[in-house]
């Protein structure tokens, strides 16, 4: 097993078989998203992992009636604080001088630099760099996945606005940015499985200074 | 090995020791950043590997004097496009029925709509969005980097502008979003190498709806 291996054999699935996805392969997924590195070690980031069937027919016509969001075994919500506040921002090193052994002072310097640069950026602008964060765990998840030979889709497809007040992640100061239904191909029905995978070519995508 | 343990292993090396990394782990790592998925498939992601002394002596200070710049083995620059044209969408759906054998009709509406909704964008919302595609990829390499034993460097922290100019980014239609650095790294001298690493505990990342 390797990465790039797991990486040509996902693809973006279109047709889930309903197959339940065991407890621990999901407990797996999510354990990388958690590991991804974010911006200072913050962690802007939630999943919200919705198996309800009443809850995901009703999130099917948010996202377009994409057919995975009710076949899938799992529906994971990727989130992002909807701002840095300098409470979110506190809490982060309080926890990280917990778990480290430091004194307050260890980090006060970092941690007032942080509550500038961080909760004082405007909601949107601080959305749009959680949002990144997100990004990186999402990333996690689907290499995750990909690794456990389970199938997924990337979606960015769904009205989020509207996502966040069925799942109330507006209260909660969340705002929803992608989601990835877990679960099996249907490889018999899948108009996708069997098309090859097409990337630009390493020239296009990379370029060398030497 | 698993992307599990790669992702425990990893933290956010401060201190390189200078030793090269080999040709063959690079390009496996940036060929993980060329297969990672992207919205609609559309790929506005490049990376500059810069290796080039004078060329990295002069990014440091625009990355805030960080010194992985400077001891680093490869500098990953993760570029986005700075805005979705109609020539870029066109090139890809081109490109994707050339290598699937499809006539331009397959997928002619699709594009269409492609081109409406993406080419439509005003450059700094599509740039919103090309950035976090390039997040993903940034993600993957990060995980290829660490399945590697390659050390590597999440960084945000430069200035973004006067790196692009610096690296006639701006010429190309392209926006630095994030830095990689890869390298070794510096155990001794290395303030972070032993600190434990912290994330926020799983029931306070994870939120179950079922």
């Amino acid at each position: 097993m390797s990465i790039l291996n797991d990486l040509q054999w996902r693809y973006a699935t279109k047709k889930m078989n309903g197959q339940p996805v065991a407890q621990e392969k999901v407990d797996y997924i999510l354990e990388a998203a958690r590991l991804a590195p974010t911006s200072v070690g913050i962690q802007p980031v939630e999943v919200i992992v919705v198996t309800n069937k009443a809850l995901l027919e009703k999130i099917q016509p948010i996202a377009f009636n994409q057919p995975q969001i009710t076949t899938t075994s799992h529906l994971l919500v990727f989130a992002a604080w909807d701002s840095y506040t300098p409470e979110r921002i506190n809490k982060v090193f309080d926890r990280v001088n917990a778990e480290r052994n430091l004194p307050y002072e260890a980090t006060a310097d970092y941690r007032q630099k942080m509550l500038t640069n961080f909760a004082g950026k405007p909601a949107e602008e601080a959305f749009q760099h959680t949002a990144r964060q997100a990004y990186i765990s999402f990333g996690m998840a689907i290499a995750a996945a990909a690794e456990q030979k389970v199938d997924a889709t990337p979606m960015e497809g769904f009205d989020a606005a509207s996502l966040d007040k069925l799942l109330e992640l507006d209260k909660k100061g969340l705002r929803s940015v992608t989601l990835l239904p877990l679960g099996y191909r249907d490889a018999e029905n899948d108009w996708l499985v069997n098309l090859k995978k097409v990337r630009k070519p390493k020239e296009e995508f990379v370029t060398v200074m030497s």
